[in-house]
């Protein structure tokens, strides 16, 4: 419903969001961070992780899911490897203090990474691993997350949607920047087709008997209430089309970000008490950052990145196709067209930023 | 036709690979490492990728794509990654070099990354990333290939099926190790079907307008003659169910193997003169490990990813299914299966074998 959007400025967006979480007691830098982290989503157009979510953090820190002023400490440390604890501090705080370390490595080192445990939502993989880009290195980010996605031939979610982020510099083209989640879509999808009342392509997701549905609300209504079924890995429902390959992408962002740091997995991320009140969560993030010097020099690299994007660009297009993209683009362009002219949002998330801002008493100027 | 397969013995298979490789000239030890990357391949059930190469590698040592006595040098060292030419030698001694040293830097830096520029066909990638399992570390291994792949909405194969490699120890259960090439499924799936005379289902290839397409022999033809389609990334034809996504990963992997350090890469990799004969080949690898005690005690680990691995596997069930599987679980059951009993062998790669023994006058006794 594009027509009943409303056009946002970037800054005051971003102020507004900034002054809700220090209404709630976060510290104006880690305000500041979270802020930056969702209104980049909104820029450039993964609304499904930018301000609509306000809401879900702003609840999570009124009950205790996520903590105001946590204590961010550094648990084991190498040259080129730590581990943080995220304190259950909100997610992109957390993220970012992880991330800066391990460019901080690759700076030194070649090389660093940084396994973060107990630590919430983070937001969109990509901003961290594009961190990584100002430095002219390849940067890494992989989160893991709720419990939504069932493992090939299995009949209940197991696994988050875990994406996998990878930011790679370029020289005249824009960056290469993998953002991706390991399932086929994310849940935000199957709600639009709940809401539509369409039928959902085959190979999104599972009933509660683990077998391929079309049928949106009976998944999200299972999903709600832990039913079995859910999200289906990227390729599908089984082996033919290659679900587990998504599946293997899944366990290894669980294993990297949930086992190495010591976070939950699997279904034990966001842990509820036994009334069902959602217990501090303890999600896992992987970030890591390389030096692309160690290997080549990095006008020589630069150069060639922009030619193996060019031969994708240029390269003739399917019958019926005008477009072959690179992992990124379509991002970039988003986000200079909202740069410039703001961010289109839906009367409903602007209905609920209004009724966060009634809520803590702080004014609405959006 | 598993009535027809004949059973061979490892080590006498073995042992008639590395015959073959010393009598064009290859030295005794790269030989023993190739004759067993071949034969561990149909150890672990992936016969794409065994003994039913040889006579590509043959062929390549003939016509000059891969040399015999290969020239390999570290062309860039620092503490934690190196860039070595692989001089167009036989893949699997490149590969097991690389791999090699990415291991000594993680024993030492606790990270060690290594890119492979001027190698060849290296066989399954999951060999090298498990090199890393007999020091507890986490492997990694990547490698281009020849050109098959369409990417999102082109119409030409511009990439290869760019495998990606991972495995992580493990305490009592089975090691994790995926081992998945970035296409829905191998070229030699297809092969499988148009020889059966069967449809290709929706979403392994294209035609040579680059619609998705059933017909097999079609997609082969095309293939050969460069004349426009190939085999889809994992996700399919389009966006709908993530063909993106498999074309990100193959676009990473192409990164990472050509563009890091200097190798081939999209079409590239395996180059032609103009009268269409093969010129050296440069297909490019990247290798990591990576010490998880960097992160968190190993004892503590392990026992975690047991603990991952039977809440998949012990999860309940889809309807219809019997099992869950974790990555590598089927080729270790295989790779038991065979040690003790032998491999199966498929009797025209039996009889292309023979010929090859006759053909450079080695005694043939399997």
């Amino acid at each position: 419903m594009p027509e009943e959007e409303i056009i946002v400025q970037v800054d005051s967006l971003k102020a507004f969001c900034r002054q809700v979480f220090e209404k709630v007691d976060v510290s104006r830098g880690d305000a500041e961070v979270t802020a930056d982290v969702l209104v980049q989503a909104d820029l450039r157009g993964i609304g499904s992780h930018g301000v609509a979510r306000l809401r879900r953090y702003f609840r999570g820190l009124q009950t205790g899911q996520m903590l105001a002023r946590p204590q961010i400490t550094v648990e084991r440390e190498t040259s080129t490897t730590a581990l943080i604890d995220g304190g259950a501090g909100l997610g992109p705080p957390v993220g970012v203090r992880g991330m800066r370390k391990a460019i901080e490595k690759a700076e030194e080192m070649g090389v660093g990474f940084v396994s973060v445990r107990n630590s919430t939502h983070y937001g969109i993989a990509g901003y961290y691993a594009m961190m990584a880009l100002g430095h002219d290195f390849i940067g890494i980010s992989m989160t893991n997350s709720d419990v939504l996605v069932v493992p090939t031939f299995g009949r209940d979610a197991k696994l988050g949607t875990n994406p996998i982020s990878v930011a790679v510099p370029s020289g005249k083209e824009r960056p290469f920047v993998l953002d991706m989640a390991t399932s086929g879509v994310p849940r935000g999808k199957i709600e639009v087709y709940k809401r539509l009342g369409k039928a959902l392509p085959l190979g999104w997701a599972t009933d509660e008997r683990g077998i391929a549905t079309t049928d949106a609300a009976r998944v999200i209504e299972n999903l709600n209430h832990r039913a079995g079924g859910g999200l289906l890995p990227l390729g599908g429902v089984d082996e033919l089309l290659g679900g587990h390959k998504g599946y293997g992408l899944a366990l290894l962002v669980d294993i990297l970000c949930g086992i190495l740091p010591g976070a939950g997995y699997a279904d034990t991320v966001y842990p509820k008490s036994a009334e069902g009140k959602p217990l501090p969560a303890n999600v896992g993030h992987f970030f890591g950052a390389l030096r692309v010097d160690g290997f080549r020099p990095l006008a020589e690299f630069k150069a060639t990145m922009d030619d193996i994007i060019r031969r994708m660009k240029d390269a003739p297009k399917a019958e019926g196709q005008q477009r072959i993209y690179i992992h990124g683009e379509k991002e970039f362009e988003a986000a200079e067209e909202r740069t410039a002219k703001g961010i289109p949002l839906h009367p409903n998330v602007m209905a609920d930023l209004k009724a966060i801002a009634e809520e803590i008493g702080i004014s609405y100027a959006l």
